[in-house]
């Protein structure tokens, strides 16, 4: 569109029906705040800038908002006199002239840039206001749409409306797109003589009408224009989002036994014929490739999988693991920027951090590498073909050579060459009826404890 | 409310399409019997005290009931004919003479005292006999209730019901308050002349007007209503009360991001803004203070987590864990009967039990209170600042003092002084080529083991 | 029944909306492929033989179909030309003269024997062809069966249909019974003359009426006749699965406190009185006797659970678990593998593989068993009322006898006697004031870093 385009996002609401210590919109939907949703709808319409209208933790909100590929400038709405008011908080960004003004809101995240694309057709096209409204089979409490010949004629609020247009189930979402070279003008207009003394931006369309411009209605999926309120809403909401992602993956070839137990986060990738068993949850950043497994009860963030890997059941992966082709980390392991290597196996009650394992490495079970000091964090290199005997500690710096052994049980400090056995650990011995004696005693302080307590 | 009640609590049920070993009201909803929500909802309405009708597992149901605050008394009921007759199981009671008299059942365990209370309301308004209704969509097979001029003329069952009466909605749930002073006369008057033989408590009504007497119905939600016959049944009951009290706790500020993950249990605390990722298991006595964050993938039962506190993914909390402000507990650890210190991370692979850490020590990968010895528990105490290596095994009892060092792999069996270093484990030793020895060994003893088998 | 019948699968699709790397009929629901619940439905009607139309991954086809109990018979569809050229791909078996034909699907694996046997009784009195129709509220897109006196008289699709016969809302599930006999005859009738230049098997109704034969259709249930053309689809059959057997499984005395939590296998087997807790996925081979409690988070496979045995929370049992009565597997510990016997405990941190642990024996927290060298695997074997400390490595080939007494800590490689002490690790040795030094040493170390960059 060659058309410049003004995004004013409404986030200046004080939501004290969250009951929250921080601003509505900066509560998270699959893995980022609201706000950074709403700002990457708005940029996929191609808009110029976006201005954001803050209130409450005005510079987190902008901070979150910062998600890169926009300009985005806040704009602080001091008092809280309706939204005709708070998209002039933006004034100075409306007069720098614009073709068309988008207001949409922060708190509507699963908006999609579609009606919003739309709506800036149909400012194109001639109108000076464009409402996006959405269907609903609960219309109650929405201002319904009211057209004639192709015109928006009214917002009709449910107080006002007959019995015939309160059947109407088309409703009014708020948000808007309105013609920029006219918006200061029309918004300038709006009064506020009205029960609670308030701006109402909804008042535009009587005004744009009665000055003879056109008003025209697009529509918004239901779904997407669902605000968020309290916080069994923002869990809707975060119901919604993840239903459209499961769905749109499962569509491109992704198997998910059990959709509904799989977190997605707003930038997960799985590649086709990937298969992700029940219970998974994903975390920002992770890069499932096509044709790997992730096993039941497994916690993925900032990792890559390569195909044919598997993980789980119970595996975390955290940020920085990279699991090469038909790795495996299963049972109650941890990776931490850790690079496992071709065919290697982390598969039991075992620590990885700071790490890389060479291909064909069998990692035994309980090892731990111990990467950190209390203060420094330190690597641990372990070579191809090696295997590391269960319940070792490898102490970083350290690193285990090509093929070397490492006995179970024991604590490395030091380097191991390739091909070598490594070992520390004490020699076992045996105390024969030594274990009946123990008991006894055992017995016997047990006896004591009650005698006392 | 001044005047005294007498709840009747009938229990006698025996259950067989639950196909268990154990009576109906024994079974759990949100980590306590049936029997006991029943009794907490009846208690919550100001009864002066509770008469349970029980059959099978007599004692264990008494005592499922005696949940404190409120004096229940058992009666048995001997033989099984009606409802009516069940109630007069507690005659005894019910002639010791009170203002009211509540009827209801130990299967109904969603029960609140709400409606229980506009019951004993409409009691004292004048009604001998107060029918608790429920309105559904799906009515049949319910009694319905039919009302005129405020009062209820009859509960028409679907069998003898017209075509009019059986689009009836309102139906009666079983509940019903008695005006306690003509109670056992009314109750008295009940026959058995019917099909089956049986003493139905629902003759009440008809016996009651019959009589001169004002009979009405109050209204409960249908949900609240919901009895319990088989297990299917059971899990619907639970699914009821888990998305009730997941609503609750949003609305008063708590974040679930997918709360049909989150399971509560009947006495679970959380406090505004909590954050509780989804797949979280409370069992009882979980005290989780705002502001803290549980990670997906956590169990916890009788611990307390404090402000700023994380834990998981992957926790295990058992009881006495106790967390402190800005503690961490997560990836695969276990706590039982362990204060964790203020900032104290516990974070992978680790086991605490008796023990006590002070704030600001770090526990390293794979640690083990070894609080155990067979017979008798043993005590860990941890300083504060500490540092414990990865894979260490602290053998209680045994005090590590501020500020100390445990290296990687050590067995801790004495004390250690504040600002020591402890270490207890072997010296590493290297062999040269061994490793290519041992596998070449390890090939032959698989190449005989085919060889034979 | 005396007849004999022959059952075409069709399985011959080429799924390109399954976006898949293999055949869409290979694709798993509740653990096994698609094609194997089909044939098991079929089987389960006293089919005397399986022909099974075949065309990509012909051999892995095949393979998932042969479950034994009846003769399965691939034949390949080179062309793709229609369901009525498809059947015809096993124009052989049907030639060999079979009373009864029953044509049905490999991607509608929710199918059972019901509907199926109801088409062969038509058969057997005097249909020439049955088609299987299902009721639903959403008939759009499906062909819409025409009945009139009994028979079947016509399947009219929705661009043929009046308003009238759109309104019908019993439709064609495309699964059908051929009078064998005639089968033949009846198929090389069917024609190509139509936009798709296919053959189609519904042409068969009306084929079969031309001749005077008798067309009637039975019904089956909606949810059984569901088809499966993407990975949306097939999460939705497994869903129904799942909803299918966890209500069985609860009418026959299972508790399960959050079913939709609960992820079954085709094979997995729970007793009466189990108690399931939320969040559990079977593998195959699960038997889970009457009794058992299975906690949360627990992943259990190819594994025996008896009764009185405890699993989980956090519990991973793979093939060849075998829990005694009133054993204990829980918090991170995963067993393969493995006999625990009576009474005995495994419940933190522990690694159980290749062994067999006696009655009452306790095994410590982060206890591994060490039965791999990297090549070979080997057995552990611990006697009764024995006590493994924690965080032990236990080497195997080796035993520990009755009572005997692992100190904690230990690496244990040589076989320990009854009653017997054995311990393996190092002497503690302190360092007073060596902690400070040492964090001192790393402060600079950090220090260090940060100066060079």
């Amino acid at each position: 569109m060659e058309r410049t385009c003004l995004a004013v996002i409404l986030a200046a609401g004080d939501s004290t029906r969250m009951k929250s210590s921080k601003s509505k919109v900066l509560h998270d939907v699959a893995g980022r705040p609201m706000i950074a949703h709403v700002v990457d709808a708005v940029a996929a319409t191609g808009v110029s800038s976006v201005a954001l209208v803050v209130g409450r933790d005005a510079e987190r909100v902008a901070k979150a908002a910062d998600i890169g590929g926009v300009t985005v400038k806040s704009y602080i709405q001091e008092q809280r006199l309706g939204t005709g008011h708070a998209v002039l908080a933006a004034r100075e960004a409306i007069a720098e002239g614009y073709d068309d003004i988008l207001v949409t809101y922060g708190d509507v995240p699963l908006q999609t840039a579609g009606p919003l694309f739309e709506a800036r057709k149909a400012l194109a096209e001639g109108s000076d206001i464009v409402v996006i409204g959405f269907h609903t089979d609960r219309p109650t409490g929405y201002g319904r749409l009211l057209v004639k010949d192709g015109e928006l004629i009214a917002i009709r609020e449910e107080k006002d409306a007959t019995d015939a247009e309160r059947a109407v189930k088309w409703c009014n979402s708020g948000l808007m797109a309105i013609n920029g070279r006219k918006a200061l003008d029309l918004l300038s207009r709006i009064g506020n003589s009205n029960a609670k003394g308030e701006y109402y931006l909804t008042d535009l369309v009587e005004i744009a009408r009665s000055l003879g411009g056109r008003v025209t209605a697009v529509d918004a999926p239901e779904v997407e224009m669902a605000g968020c309120n309290n916080r069994a809403e923002l869990a809707t909401i975060e119901r919604f989002w993840q239903e459209r992602r499961r769905h749109e993956l499962m569509l491109s070839g992704v198997t998910m036994i059990a959709p509904e137990t799989v977190f997605l986060c707003y930038d997960t990738v799985i590649g086709q014929d990937a298969l992700i068993e029940p219970n998974v949850v994903f975390g920002p950043g992770a890069v499932i490739d096509g044709g790997a497994v992730i096993h039941a009860f497994s916690h993925i963030e900032g990792a890559h999988v390569s195909e044919g890997a598997t993980v789980g059941p119970f595996a975390r992966l955290r940020p920085g693991a990279d699991l090469s082709i038909g790795s495996k980390v299963g049972n109650f392991c941890e990776v931490k920027n850790g690079k496992i290597g071709e065919g290697a196996k982390v598969n039991h009650l075992t620590y990885i951090g700071d790490a890389v394992i060479g291909s064909g490495t069998n990692i035994g079970a309980g090892t731990i590498t111990c990467n950190y000091d209390g203060v420094n964090k330190f690597e641990t290199v372990i070579g191809k073909d090696a295997f590391i005997g269960s319940n070792s500690s490898l102490v970083a710096p350290v690193t285990i050579g090509d093929s070397a052994y490492i006995a179970s049980g024991s604590v490395i400090t030091a380097d191991v060459p390739d091909d070598a056995l490594a070992f520390g650990r004490a020699r076992q011995e045996i105390k024969p009826e030594r274990a009946k004696l123990l008991r006894e005693r055992a017995l016997a302080i047990k006896a004591a404890k009650k005698a006392k307590g």
